[in-house]
């Protein structure tokens, strides 16, 4: 999917919602846990209730991984289950030398079609390029995220040129791929940041995790974040998948994207 | 595994060789293409030739991943056919917040019952900590790598302590776990610094890729790498495993671990 495709289903849908399909068999409601694949069914559920209000989902691997072949079986139906106009994005924080960096983008990209994966930047320019080689295809580049940690190393500052790890990996990554491929994860955490952070990345789609559970700002982070085309797309997964953990799971989970969608129209008219 | 025992494997065999099983369908030999599980028996066949001069394995999950989910099962009967006293290393470069680390961990420790998993250090303290509740189960967590991009943000110079990057992620991990639980990945065409990097880390493992294809020096390493429990694991993949490309490709893997492990008797002989 290119920008200009991603930007017309967040105007047409009022929404920069990204689904977190953070599956955990011992959290869904346990009358899926006699289906022959209740992983599948969960999220095929949540997707049909979540699709009006969302322009994205986002697997995090490591659920589908923790559960072996399974998990993946699962995850290979779960992308094929999603309609081709919906932006995917393989939450899996890879990187890794050149030729190795390939294979992954190859299990991504080609193999399970994902539109986008996350890739850490620490070993540098040569363990993202590989993932900017196709068409069409996003790389998400781990900046400042949202936990704890990030504080640990990603503010760093340089002696040289007294940016911070987190600005310097921004900076450089935009040298190596253009708007239309790479993206930033921009922690909602940072929403007094976001202005800053912006100014960074002007053109830059930034994925946003942190609203809700870890307590971010959605208003912030819309007025200070947006750009011409949105340029965001905020992540939430247990507030909207977790919603009930009951029966009424799927309606539970449609009520809450909405809410969030609805809330999301207001920032799109005001600050777009 | 404990520290000890793997001293006591390197001791008994006079190697500190760690083999990388990044196998690939495009370059194993062609007669076992016809096999029901081709990468499955090709690993067999290395292990079974290289376990007299080796004492890790290492399979960058990279390569399994874009097999999908047969890479996996390939990947699952290889754990399970290297023995107990074998220590292994999923190279899998993880690092993610703190619940979702936990579930990698799980999925690396509990599911493949893997000795250890390399883990990448930029989202800090609580990506990494989860991996380290696990008992005699090990964090080997990327500091300074062999690759040109090493470059772009490993070397960075903070302006508050004058450290590099890789040198405050040695320094901070060190508050974080004991040696008995935490290596770190130094590349070896980093021979130059491997005494000061050393210095770092006094007790810590290091796993060292990069000797070989790569171009590093492997008596620079152990010279100024070695502790007095050796502190090493040197990584070959392709030298060894591809040595050859025919029907005798296993028989060429043991020439060339045994040719690596004589080199290494003499270097732990002389500097242990």
């Amino acid at each position: 999917m290119n920008r200009f495709q991603l930007f017309d289903q967040i105007q047409r849908k009022n929404s920069y919602l990204c689904v977190g399909l953070d599956t955990d068999l011992e959290k869904i409601p346990q009358h899926l846990l006699s289906e022959k694949d209740p992983v599948f069914e969960f999220n095929k559920q949540i997707i049909d209730a979540t699709i009006d209000a969302s322009v994205a989902y986002k697997p995090n691997l490591a659920f589908y991984e923790a559960l072996g072949t399974k998990g993946w079986e699962s995850l290979q139906k779960t992308l094929e289950y999603i309609p081709k106009d919906i932006f995917t994005i393989a939450d899996a924080k890879r990187g890794d030398i050149g030729n190795t960096s390939s294979l992954y983008a190859k299990a991504f990209f080609e193999n399970m079609n994902f539109d986008s994966v996350t890739v850490a930047p620490y070993m540098g320019e040569d363990s993202v390029k590989p993932f900017l080689k196709f068409k069409n295809k996003w790389v998400i580049l781990l900046a400042h995220t949202s936990n704890m940690g990030a504080a640990d190393f990603q503010l760093i500052e340089s002696k040289a040129n007294g940016r911070r790890l987190y600005e310097e990996v921004m900076l450089r990554a935009q040298t190596w791929g253009s708007p239309d491929q790479l993206m930033f994860v921009v922690g909602a955490t940072q929403a007094d940041k976001i202005e800053s952070i912006r100014q960074l990345a002007p053109e830059n789609f930034f994925l946003v995790p942190g609203v809700g559970a870890q307590g971010g700002d959605l208003e912030q982070v819309s007025k200070f974040g947006m750009n011409k085309q949105c340029g965001l797309l905020v992540n939430s997964a247990r507030a909207i998948i977790y919603a009930s953990g009951e029966k009424d799971f799927a309606q539970a989970a449609k009520r809450e994207a909405e809410r969030v969608r609805d809330e999301m129209k207001i920032y799109l008219d005001k600050y777009l």
